[in-house]
């Protein structure tokens, strides 16, 4: 059984915690870790807020461990490392993503995959190796694994680039994955929002010819001019959907709530790709138009951490960044409001060092 | 417009037919094509009887065109060739599939899968190239473009080999794409009919360590004893189905009806694949467990001629053969009902050569 974070280690903690599943989130003094042989100590500076944040805080998937500090898109400066750290000095720039932790040793491990291992351990509500619950980035310091940390480009601005480390990886890993990362190649993306955007951008990089498709015409005129893509589609509109079915070779599907594949699925190219990032419950799915073309739906959740090194990297060599409002840590409550009736272009970034203040 | 094929052609054929969605098979008198410079006419000596051919029957996928003669798991004795044929002679064995015309020039149909060019002509029901609606193989006669006809091996039997023109091509296909082909993969299978049992062959003939699964343990002592599977799992039994979670490389689901694929997704290890080649109309899919593993849900159907000729050689090397109940075909229509309450091990096949008389 996983014990209470608040006093059972060394080092004093302060955050904001969601105590409960009302999601409110309060202030919590807790506790971290004692800097470990190969663990990384860091100074928050700046933490991304994501929708599971809120799904967590509401403990909409079930496990969540209330008193739980959300975040895992940390930025900061390394205050302190362990003896065996190879990686890391003090001083250098660094993000945490989603995961902290995983088993090392299966064959998703194996491959880099840390994100499929399934002793994964994620970076807030879940029981570390040492049977105390991790504690995610709304606070001032993380303790992490030198493993499950990467390295911080130096013109990657610190503030503004902190969602990367999951709305980023998040899109970039299945657009290299499964080859949607070549001049060419005509690539969908569905909702545009904090990875929707990010995902027009990584796939503009590439070279990809990107198609918008969402449920309104709203974004269109700011989705062509602002963000450059190529083409957008309203997926109520079936004359314009059955005129460019078959044209895709894959699609990113970014939306969370429940809706229908079925215009989506028609999009693809035989042997096209619907890759699903977001976290509906479930979907229903058109099989015909699967068997016909040899076309797949697939999951994507993150990426391992050689990937997120390459994608915080590829960000940085290709000035791709995220599009944020910067707020001040007693804005949260506000801003998990407006997250939820997608008020926001496109993520916001809590301005922890400077906002968040012990009562 | 299509024109009726009754008597648009010179050569006399004659068959059973669909005459409307009550999907009843009757004596029909119909016409064939002169044998083409590129085709190959051949005398049918017997035929499968395919699910689809039921669903067609009954217009269940809507675009059946009546009088429409079934059939395409055709097997025969090659009677006249054109002059530009290369590939056969009279007297030869040969097969037709589900496939006698594609594009010939798509990106599909460049990789040998004809069976994904979005112009391929199915066997019966389509609208041919001379504007004639093509009939298939409950009848005496058929003619075919020789890139379209399968070389029939000298071993095989041509009575109770002709399923594997559509079952066999259908299951061998995704199991040979996707990797799952040898020895020390982890194999399931969804439903032991027509489609199922042959998948079981194929994929024991590859060496793989082969479950099937069913709503129910009824077919568990066949399964093992007379096919050889390896493990047998009840998709209700939690219990089980949760001490496999995570096991299976692969799953070829054959199943048509509507079917829960929640309890399937999660014996997928990650980046598994659950491949459908059944034909529900839709089904739901969870999401949360293809997210965590990057597993996908792909649909698959028959194959390319190329990769029907080289699962028929496949099969005569290592004697795969269906199970078959031979009916003449005045039973057809009672098999058809037979056929609705999977009340047939495994496959009918109509013994055209001995039973279709003209009255």
């Amino acid at each position: 059984m996983a014990t209470s974070p608040e006093t059972e280690h060394p080092i004093k903690a302060f955050g904001w915690a969601a105590k409960d599943p009302s999601g409110i989130l309060s202030p919590l003094s807790f506790s971290r870790r004692a800097t470990g042989e190969k663990d990384v100590q860091l100074k928050i500076l700046y933490c991304g807020v994501c929708h599971s944040d809120l799904h967590m805080a509401k403990n909409e998937l079930g496990f969540t461990q209330f008193p739980m500090v959300p975040g895992h898109e940390i930025v900061g400066i390394v205050t302190e490392v362990g003896n065996k750290v190879e990686k890391f000095k003090v001083g250098d720039k660094v993000g945490v993503g989603c995961l902290v932790g995983s088993c090392r040793q299966c064959t998703m491990c194996d491959k880099d995959l840390e994100n499929y291992c399934a002793k994964q351990i994620l970076t807030y509500s879940m029981p570390y190796y040492d049977g105390t619950v991790t504690q995610g980035g709304y606070s001032d310091i993380m303790v992490a694994d030198e493993h499950f940390v990467v390295r911080w480009p130096e013109n990657l601005p610190l503030d503004i680039g902190a969602p990367l480390l999951c709305a980023g990886i998040t899109t970039y890993s299945p657009l290299k994955h499964f080859g949607l990362d070549k001049p060419g190649v005509n690539v969908g993306i569905v909702g545009l929002g904090g990875l929707g955007h990010l995902a027009v951008k990584f796939a503009k990089a590439f070279g990809c010819k990107v198609t918008v498709i969402s449920t309104s015409i709203k974004k269109k005129e700011e989705a062509i001019q602002k963000l450059g893509v190529d083409e957008f589609f309203v997926s109520l509109d079936l004359e314009q959907m059955q005129a460019a079915a078959g044209t895709l070779d894959g699609i990113i599907d970014t939306v969370s709530a429940t809706h229908s594949l079925f215009p989506l699925v028609s999009l693809l190219k035989p042997e096209g790709k619907l890759i699903l990032v977001g976290l509906p419950q479930s979907l229903e799915v058109p099989i015909f138009p699967l068997l016909i073309g040899r076309r797949a739906i697939i999951g994507s959740a993150i990426g391992g951490l050689k990937e997120t090194q390459e994608m915080i990297d590829f960000a940085a060599k290709h000035n791709i960044l995220p599009d944020v409002e910067m707020i001040p840590m007693d804005y949260v409550n506000k801003a998990m409001e407006r997250l939820l009736k997608s008020d926001v272009k496109y993520r916001f970034v809590i301005d922890i060092a400077n906002s968040l203040k012990k009562e």
